[in-house]
């Protein structure tokens, strides 16, 4: 039995997204900025994608830009919207992605800005207080806060963070790549000026991305070339990549109540199951928490045990079963997850975060159970 | 009938690259960063791509960095370039495409670097002993020349430019756009530190490009995140882009020189018909010239005309014949071309770049030169 519950590491693509791009591989391949109608029926393809995932977000198409993946996104949101807005201090937390992390920290050791870093408790829980206090001594600061973790699958209530950065004056961005596609991003009511996204977390194409800014808060590119999405991107666009992101953002939008309750249903389950069948376990973060997290994402903390330590997602692998250590998409299980080291997960104990789709299945989970129980029986 | 000569601005996909990148798409969907078999197999098949390109330019797969095309590409080798080598000072030319232009003068108004701009005369060649001037004063510069004009098809000595900027220790990167998959580049002895390549240049996907960059001359990441790319660009990769990139390559190094045979016959065919049929019809730059411009591309310049002036590729658009004025995938053809403006080209005669592929044949020119013969001819 193959078991696939990596899916905040990247999703199955739908058939339907695929379906969708096929004809721009074999058809339709003018260039979008040709005048001619080789090129004019492909860029209407790609406004017409573009002015769905503006209607799905609740934003004017003039405030989404497509991009090679969640990362670029991230950087142009930070970088640029540091530079253009003439910011010089910005506040983030630990538990970032690296897209953000590493790239405030680039900012930083160029002198751009002033970096803060945020508390965490051990549950992950951002230090509030420190924020308010943060953004009263750095007023027009830039915030980059994520709206869901994707290690430990916690959930930041981002109508707080953003009406504080709102009081303050901030530039408020949100790593959104782990809940696009799986939570209602309402961006007329959302106090958020930028939000970004990576096609393949919600069953669409790698390579493919998009960052909303809000109209007010309009920043310069990152990649400059040609004229491309009103000069906010230079560089031939990736045509299928576009397609397929809205394509798979339509999908995602139609049936998204449904799909929440049947993977809802199976993290809940697993829960249990695992509670029940392996003494010692836990959870980290607030990946237990049904209402305080990712309902994708469970990062479970398994007892010391010599003959899985450092070994488990191998064992796993060997049985068909693929879960992730930490992150997959940022530095793989080999090095050492920051997010955990941030809430203290103790080393002698393995983690394993298991994510879900809309494909998974209980029968799957229960699977999975089985398996763990077996290699922690071994030992009892 | 349709005819596409426009395939600078962009070409249509080699079904054998379609068929490679499918699997990618509806079976192998695992992160390429994640451990477990989903994962490793889609790694394998990337390294293999990068493998594939080196051996192809005689380069090492540790000099090749996938990217989401030509002008992320160009943009990471000048900025991080500049950066990574404490650069003061480039030189460029006026004929280049955006993605240097804009990047150098983005660089120049950040405060970073002098640009220095050489002069071109009216048939798009650049004083080279201005170049070696510049060089001579300014020693340690970034020296960014194209491999040949996607306008104009004036193809430039990489080796004679090469050979002075290893003189006097630039950095020299070359956009080879244009010419990847239509010319050899052997890297081990190209006297060049850095080349580019979008696939969409050579029947490959739109959204896919690589960088060389020479052992020697490294340089840090444009877009920071994950450890992909061997820590050069963060980012889940754009697999079936990388896919297709690479098979698109290897297609076009094994018949380059039967294609090249078959195109530069349609564009010698191409210059005669048009110089026997209409009077007064003269090339732009270099590009009648076989030896000295790219075979891909012909820059023509028609006489003045009433019925024809600003309305040429309308005119041409409703015979089903797509061309480009100019240069497509930068700005379109309504905002003036940079590189017709820099060699003179007078505003009352139309230019046309028609631009040619091994999937066109005699009969297309010969549909296209009787449609320009009958459009000039109701004036005559
Ligand atoms: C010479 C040259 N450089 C760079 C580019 C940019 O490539 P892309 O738009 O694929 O990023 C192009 C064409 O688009 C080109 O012709
Ligand atoms: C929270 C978060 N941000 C950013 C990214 C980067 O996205 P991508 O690798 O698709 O560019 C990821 C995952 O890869 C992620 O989980």
């Amino acid at each position: 039995m193959k078991v696939y519950l990596d899916n905040a590491a990247t999703t199955a693509m739908d058939d339907r997204v695929i379906d969708a791009m096929i004809p721009f591989m074999r058809d339709h391949y003018g260039n979008p900025s040709s005048v001619h109608s080789f090129g004019r029926e492909v860029r209407t393809a790609i406004e017409r994608s573009r002015k769905k995932v503006a209607e799905l977000l609740n934003a004017t198409p003039a405030e989404i830009f497509f991009t090679s993946g969640g990362t670029e996104a991230d950087n142009t949101a930070i970088v640029c919207g540091i530079e253009s807005h003439g910011i010089t201090h910005a506040i983030t937390s630990p538990l970032e992605h690296h897209a953000v992390l590493h790239t405030l920290e680039m900012c930083e050791k160029k002198g751009h800005i002033k970096l803060s870093i945020l508390d965490v408790n051990e549950k992950g829980e951002l230090d509030m207080n420190q924020l308010e206090e943060l953004l009263k001594a750095n007023p027009k600061s830039l915030v980059s806060l994520m709206h869901a973790n994707n290690e430990i699958g916690n959930l930041n209530d981002l109508n707080r963070i953003g009406s504080l950065t709102k009081e303050y004056g901030a530039f408020f961005h949100s790593d959104t790549v782990q809940t696009m596609g799986h939570y209602v991003h309402d961006m007329k009511s959302l106090p958020v000026d930028a939000i970004v996204a990576g096609g393949h977390k919600f069953h669409g194409p790698k390579g493919s991305g998009f960052l909303y800014v809000k109209k007010d808060k309009k920043i310069h590119p990152l990649i400059h070339g040609g004229a491309q999405e009103r000069n906010m991107r230079g560089g031939t666009e990736n045509v299928i990549g576009i397609i397929g992101i809205a394509k798979a953002l339509e999908i995602a939008y139609e049936d998204m109540a449904e799909h929440q309750v049947h993977i809802e249903a199976i993290k809940k389950h697993f829960i249990q199951s695992l509670t029940q069948e392996i003494p010692g376990v836990s959870f980290n973060g607030l990946s237990a928490d049904i209402d305080k997290s990712l309902y994708t994402v469970l990062s479970v903390s398994l007892p010391p045990s010599e003959a899985n330590s450092g070994m488990l997602l191998f064992n796993l692998d060997l049985e068909g079963i693929s879960a992730s250590g930490g992150s997959a998409c940022s530095s793989g299980a080999t090095v050492g997850s920051h997010v955990l080291r941030a809430i203290n997960h103790t080393p002698d104990r393995d983690a394993v975060r298991f994510s879900f789709s809309r494909f998974n299945t209980i029968e799957e989970v229960d699977y999975t159970v089985g398996k763990l129980k077996e290699l922690y029986a071994v030992e009892a």
